[in-house]
């Protein structure tokens, strides 16, 4: 492996992926207190909410209220789903937007009720609304399931291209690549990442790894190899996707910090406050720390392994 | 990465890695039927028990009998840590022994009482009496702390070779080199493979993973590129070192088998089985599974997650 010593880029989906899933509302001074907590311990790019139907996610039903809390410096993005979502970002004032689509026609359809053409053309119009809008705005699109689907298998890399060139046509800023379930391992990463780069630059280019297997870090390591930079994680390790079976968490945060600092890759993130972000809002939650780094910091911190 | 397509070669130490630290004393009928399960899982190598002194290590007082009660056909091997051992275990009639030493002084000094070299003339004297008695003996030494010691901090890849030097002018069959505290990134084990690489075979190396820190499937893929293919692991994650503050487990076995198969390399093991095997030793000891792969089956199973 001949890693590039480049500044490995965080981008924290906690606030939006990792929450939006939770059942019990989770009030909005408490969201905003982990974003901001996330801040002081270095994040400079956060996907703070959805701006999805309050009536499918209540628990981001105060999308526009966490977005006029957000202070001013670090880079906050909110997914938008539709155009009545847009409607209501930029109603608020978000100028960093997400677009969601899937390389399996079968989990659109489940996930959005959509195929992957009608999500495109969905977000052809959303885009071309925010482009005229917001003239120094930012648009990223994830293309989720790139390696499997809960109901169609394995996904392969030529059908995952095939989005990837469609949604490219829109103009976007950046793609987010998702293995969804967390089932996939370095050699698929590989591979589809070989592809990938052989008509999209690393600058654009961003995985969106989940543990499920414990091999999200390793799938980072692969892509990173191969000169991606750019990675989502979860402080805590929250979320994971309700319409995919077994997905149970994205990459955390944690985890993949102390693997660049280890590794020697320059990092702004502070480790210590990063892992006390995720403890706050885990105890919220009434959850476990389940990283593996915040779990290693925890036992030394007990002293419950002997000296 | 260009993964060989090799099988892997699993080396499961729960038994004796996994079980050494448990406290509450186990019997020795669950231990067997423990190892019966990973047996019946497809596992062909384990390290059984180990004839430490029954006043340090209470929990393995009953390594004769359960070698005695081992079936035939798979390679079970037992550590031996000292002469008085090695007599226990030629008594119960163990042809594969397991010795131990460390990259670090501070380290061997504190967990073993000796100095590395005092370590390597004492397991000097072990091998030699060992291949006097059991002409088909087999010998693997371990060399731990390889990366990091939680005493004297980074292990610089130079102290790992000469004791890697030292011990391989003993005539050992195999090398365990271990990230005792599981602290270490693939860079690193890029590097130190690199060097060991240099002069010893690759069939003779085998790496020993903590997932401490999430990264041993990692450093796993890693070796596996580099042309190792021997990997200690421990079902369910179970076990670590009580004098190694913060190792909190061996990479799981689960964690392994799953990332071989999705690899596509070769492995026999069962993963449903295994996983079954762990859950089995788990509740026995009123534990929570940890494995990744065995916490993501059970998720499954459980359909907690909406289809």
């Amino acid at each position: 492996m001949s890693l590039k010593q480049n500044e490995i880029r965080v981008i924290e989906v906690g606030p939006r992926d990792g929450l939006q899933n939770e059942r019990t509302p989770i009030p909005t001074d408490v969201k905003l207190r982990f974003i901001s907590s996330l801040v002081a311990s270095g994040i400079e790019e956060i996907e703070a909410t959805s701006f999805v139907s309050p009536k499918w996610v209540p628990q981001l039903a105060d999308a526009c209220e966490v977005v006029q809390g957000l202070s001013s410096g670090p880079k906050f993005s909110a997914l938008v789903p539709n155009s009545r979502g847009l409607t209501r970002a930029l109603e608020c004032g978000v100028n960093r937007i997400a677009v969601f689509t899937a390389a399996s026609e079968a989990f659109t359809k489940k996930n959005i009720n959509m195929s992957i053409k009608e999500s495109i053309d969905e977000f052809e119009s959303v885009i071309r609304q925010f482009r005229a809008e917001v003239s120094d705005g930012w648009v990223r699109a994830y293309v989720s399931t790139a390696f499997e689907c809960p109901y169609a298998g394995r996904i392969p890399s030529k059908a995952v291209c095939d989005v990837v060139e469609r949604v490219l046509e829109l103009g976007i800023d950046e793609l987010s690549i998702g293995d969804t379930l967390g089932v996939a391992a370095p050699k698929e990463v590989e591979s589809l990442t070989r592809d990938l780069l052989s008509f999209v630059s690393p600058e654009k280019l961003c995985y969106h790894f989940h543990d499920t297997y414990g091999l999200a870090v390793a799938n980072t390591a692969q892509a990173l190899e191969m000169g991606v930079t750019s990675f989502d994680s979860s402080a805590g390790g929250l979320g994971g996707c309700p319409y995919a079976p077994g997905a149970t968490g994205n990459m955390a945060t944690e985890d993949l910090v102390y693997f660049a600092l280890r590794t020697g890759i320059p990092c702004s993130i502070d480790l210590d406050r990063l892992a006390n972000a995720s403890l706050e809002i885990l105890e919220s939650l009434g959850r476990r720390p389940q990283a593996k780094a915040q779990v290693a910091r925890l036992a030394l911190a007990s002293e419950t392994c002997p000296k």
